[in-house]
């Protein structure tokens, strides 16, 4: 593991680092922020997952999450959202498929499944990176992300309910297999028969009888994007009648941006604190 | 004045404006968040003065002061710290001078003297255009800055304590008469006669007969500018035997970065709104 940066930050350090991926076949990089907490002994770890374009330094610059998670000991930690490196196949004209969308799937088709591992990724071979190097206590994990991002934190978690206590999600494509947004690269990394895509929908995840005990999802009403890639009223329908929990909060005049997500993230960091 | 970018947050707007500039003779850029308070009524305005290198934008992604600009009704404008565009004299390998590096004076050398009059836009020029576009209390101005912006914010106080209620820095330039970082632009900007410096430097305007009441710095321990182009305990010794109080305080591990910045900018924002 590499050391990019170190910046001290409401009493902890903001880290940046990059390693060797054996999942995604390239260097990977990520951040990482540790609370002045840890100095004492671990702490619960909250994962971010980032959207569409996005790389580790978009929330990591913009998302105030350090003042809380310094007063809350959480670590955060923020991966990339696609392999990197002139090796890694994209199409240059699409920023839906390709370097910064790996929608957090494990590819199967070439030329996308050599690279494209993000599932594995994340919840394998990252998480093993973590234990071994920051004082974390994984008995105690919770996730969420963005767009893009808060689709890959709540798959996760409904395929990984032993594992993480806490979801939440700001704007997140609750319905991959129906949004404008994320059609066309799963027909590339998963190929043309969607019942494969079942595994990376949380819709279809809860219809086929995934569960999580509980989720927080903030959705601006001003988000450009609600109608057609966003849709959270179809994971409020595919939860009726299960006993999972749902605070879905719509806001007037929030748009998709970090100007939102950073408004919220203080409620975020509280609901995971909570369940940590 | 022309709307770049409107995005609510902390339930106020963060926006982005350019418009014409006479001082400057160039279209210029700034930011502007107004807190939700305005609706009932005109609020106290604090200029943030940003660092070499730096345009509006840094402090607006990363420095992390909406959320107390909103609690504490306080309307928050970020200039840009130069002229733009391509007509606009600059010299391409020096960070130190030229775009990103106006240093707040009104240049009176050619090249630069026909655009770099950021003195006069700061002072004169923007608070106009914000007293007409913005609902602001313009009885109740603070100045606060990092950097080059922390010895701009210092000497527009220490020129100006009528109009400006409190002031604060982190990591200022408090001495670009001696600072490496500021010498080659003032010679360019104001010619080699160094008794025309002293009316942009904070240490020698003090020297000189000026006044204000009260300064808050902020500085970093770790930060590896502090030896040869800050050197706060040169206006510690400035005010030695004045009535100007300093509060400066010294911070063990943080940088000259933006998570310094972000750490302490809660503490700014309350102390100027317990002056404003």
């Amino acid at each position: 593991m590499n050391i990019l940066s170190e910046n001290t930050a409401f009493g902890g350090m903001q880290g940046v680092f990059s390693h060797d991926s054996k999942a995604c076949n390239c260097e990977m990089t990520f951040a990482v922020f540790v609370p002045p907490q840890a100095v004492d002994g671990p702490c619960p770890v909250l994962w971010y997952l980032s959207g569409l374009t996005c790389s580790h330094a978009n929330v990591m610059e913009k998302g105030e999450y350090r003042r809380l998670a310094a007063e809350l000991g959480i670590i955060i930690v923020c991966p990339d959202t696609s392999p990197r490196g002139k090796e890694i196949p994209d199409e240059l004209t699409n920023w839906q498929l390709g370097k910064g969308a790996g929608f957090y799937v494990d590819a199967t088709v070439s030329p996308w499944q050599l690279n494209f591992q993000m599932y594995t990724y994340i919840t394998e071979e990252l998480p093993a990176l973590i234990g071994s190097h920051f004082r974390a206590d994984m008995e105690r994990q919770g996730i969420f992300g963005h767009s893009m991002g808060g689709h890959g934190a709540m798959t996760i978690a409904l395929r990984n309910p032993d594992r993480f206590k806490s979801c939440s999600a700001f704007a997140p494509i609750v319905s991959p297999s129906t949004s404008d947004w994320a059609i066309g690269a799963f027909k590339q990394y998963l190929g043309d028969d969607k019942a494969a895509w079942r595994a990376y929908d949380a819709c279809a995840l809860v219809e086929d009888g995934a569960r999580f005990p509980e989720f927080l999802i903030d959705q601006g009403k001003a988000d450009g994007f609600l109608e057609d890639g966003l849709k959270p009223w179809l994971f409020e329908e595919a939860i009726k009648g299960t006993d999972i929990a749902l605070t879905l909060r719509m806001h007037e005049r929030y748009d998709h941006s970090y100007y939102f997500i950073s408004t919220f993230m203080e409620d975020h960091l509280r609901w995971h604190a909570a369940r940590l």
